[in-house]
């Protein structure tokens, strides 16, 4: 096949664009924290065709600040996909071949059901009334949306950072309903140091005034202060000491001398105020504290007694597991430990630590050596379950 | 010796209790930035006793956040000094050896001439009209404290993070006047990744509207919030993550469950909260503006044509830098960086990477191998300077 990182195809658009399901009081979703969410709604994107035994399906899990427009141009922000050059034809997620479909999670701001939502019993946003969601819960939900479309068997679902917690969620708790499975850059259970790194952001969020106790959209404010300083903060933890020194060093920015004020004398400044101001036109501030609380929340283990391992006990999944030698967010060791766990169950796994200096964002990049792993995998893993070639 | 860090002797109190000098317009001192600071005052605190020949001195040089209160009980926290376990009799800065003093830097907040100050041309307090200082400003000011008490050779000059940068800068800039330097988890320039940090933390303060530009002096209000997540920020990178999961891993707060909220489930959120709760009754938040920004600007070699050796060109000082295995807010590279370019320089230099797992806090902590290393030093340069044992 061609090289998928050099393929000059043009990206594709989402072939059912806008698409989402609302669900009612008849197919109530109860949530991990008890409560019942009785009407909500999930919204998604597809790309390519769906084979006629439903075999072909990739689930794509977005991460934090992520969402269901992985490929093409993102109808609101008028980017590209997070995923452009993962999913389309010639690319890994070979949309010639595959049914890639991906679901907004819920909690989050870009479609599904979250805390910007109103909540139909009161007629007004939800805000901070908005239910607790956990990892299994937007598992859960992509399930209600999969068992809509009458899809059994997922052939893959794959994700980075909190997308790969929810394929891990996913392999765990539906082995039946999951070919393939690719975790990447993600871990079984949220460290100290990202919980603490969350909670920086929260509190950031929670000390702007305008965030009026999470109930900004009826005081017709907004926390964007508070909002690009998280967003700032967690920045940094997405890329390497190396890229930030390649990228930037100490490069003054339009100027050639030191300002000796608080303007952004260096390009990472500018950079770091360009990323936070331009993260708060397009994401909820709410959704951003339910977000990472959900992420702070996995731990995949402690589902099972403690013991991760059990958690993979006869699993019929194939995995690939996979982490980015300067990704200090999700370093080797948490993927290693999943990675030990299954083994002990003597379960069908790969494991690749990609060599880059990219940092935990590698998976959302240009990296040769991560895309070829994943190839490899999948052509293994469509010969197996009977695909067609593209 | 006994083992400095099993020492029962008491703390010593400062002997020279909240002494300050304050220069008149006789002796202003002109900043890097081009102002003339006409008239200001440097609080410092000493500890042991000056000997005849005024060969015993130790300057220690505080860090971001530190202050002159190195040992004893700080009176404003009513706290032990941040470095109790390093200066005191029998300790490794030994007070029945050494006189130390420790200068609260300029632009800081602890009695020394800063933003929280009155301008005395205006009667009202500097705020965000306070002259930019940098790290050499700040060596300029100590130098003139050490001129005032005749002081004309420091037996060694000794601090760690920003406290290391004044070595160096004092070492480098008045070789003459400095029989040995250490720097400690300290580097010859800020990176690209702490600057982008220290920026996240100003924009942190500058969202808070009691921030007030920097006036909140003058309007009676009080940026505790921002500065609150500035240090939280900040303190992520002064742990290790390994000392993060052995001190705190997923441990819950005063509870047995996860409370699907936005409470400090978690242990590791409730001691960062409190370290943002406890800083901000100390710590002023302009200075901690103007302090970062020193920081960021601090660049040993482009003071030097861009060439760090040639900033140790013939230098008379003996060195012994230390790093910590876990610090990735100064890593080792950066410290062996330092070691190249003196050794370049056929410099006297030892360089010890102390392994342990607490990250750059290692520096201000019980660390056995860490306090050898410096007494070892210590004694050789003292015997060659001929000073009497304690």
């Amino acid at each position: 096949m061609t090289d998928p990182v050099f393929s000059e195809s043009g990206a594709p658009q989402p072939v059912h664009g806008g698409e989402s399901i609302t669900f009612g009081e008849n197919s109530a979703l109860r949530l991990d924290c008890g409560i019942e969410l009785a009407q909500f709604t999930l919204a998604y994107q597809t790309y390519g065709e769906l084979n006629a035994e439903k075999s072909n399906v990739v689930l794509v899990c977005h991460a934090l600040t992520g969402d269901q427009y992985v490929a093409g141009t993102h109808p609101v922000t008028g980017k590209s996909g997070w995923w452009n050059l993962m999913v389309g034809p010639g690319l890994p997620l070979d949309t010639n071949r595959y049914f890639v479909i991906c679901v907004n999670v819920l909690g989050g701001c870009m479609g599904s059901t979250g805390p910007k939502e109103t909540d139909p019993a009161t007629g007004k946003p939800w805000g901070p009334s908005f239910p607790f969601v956990t990892v299994a819960d937007m598992v859960r939900a992509q399930v209600m949306v999969l068992d809509h479309l009458g899809i059994d068997q997922l052939f893959c679902v794959i994700g980075g950072s909190m997308g790969g917690m929810q394929v891990l969620e996913w392999a765990v708790s539906h082995p039946e309903r999951v070919f393939s499975a690719v975790p990447i850059a993600a871990a079984a259970r949220h460290s100290a140091q990202n919980i603490a790194f969350h909670e920086v952001g929260r509190q950031a969020i929670m000390a702007d005034p305008e965030w009026r106790e999470g109930n900004y959209l009826l005081h017709g404010t907004h926390p964007h202060a508070g909002l690009a300083v998280a967003r700032m903060a967690a920045h940094i933890t997405y890329l390497s000491e190396a890229a930030l020194r390649r990228k930037f060093g100490r490069k003054l920015q339009d100027r050639d001398t030191l300002s000796f004020g608080f303007d952004a004398d260096f390009q990472v400044e500018s950079y770091l105020r360009h990323q936070g101001s331009t993260f708060v036109d397009r994401f909820d501030a709410n959704s951003y504290l339910y977000i990472t609380r959900a992420m702070d929340y996995f731990d995949l283990a402690a589902e099972h007694d403690g013991n991760l391992a059990s958690a993979f006990r006869n699993t019929p999944v194939r995995y690939c597991v996979i982490s980015f030698t300067s990704d200090w967010l999700f370093p080797t060791p948490e993927s290693r430990e999943i990675v030990h766990a299954l083994t002990a169950e003597a379960a069908n796994v790969s494991f690749v630590e990609v060599k880059t200096d990219k940092g935990h964002d590698a998976f959302l990049l240009d990296e040769p050596e991560f895309f070829k792993t994943l190839v490899g995998f999948l052509n293994g893993a469509a010969n197996r379950r009977g695909l067609k070639g593209p």
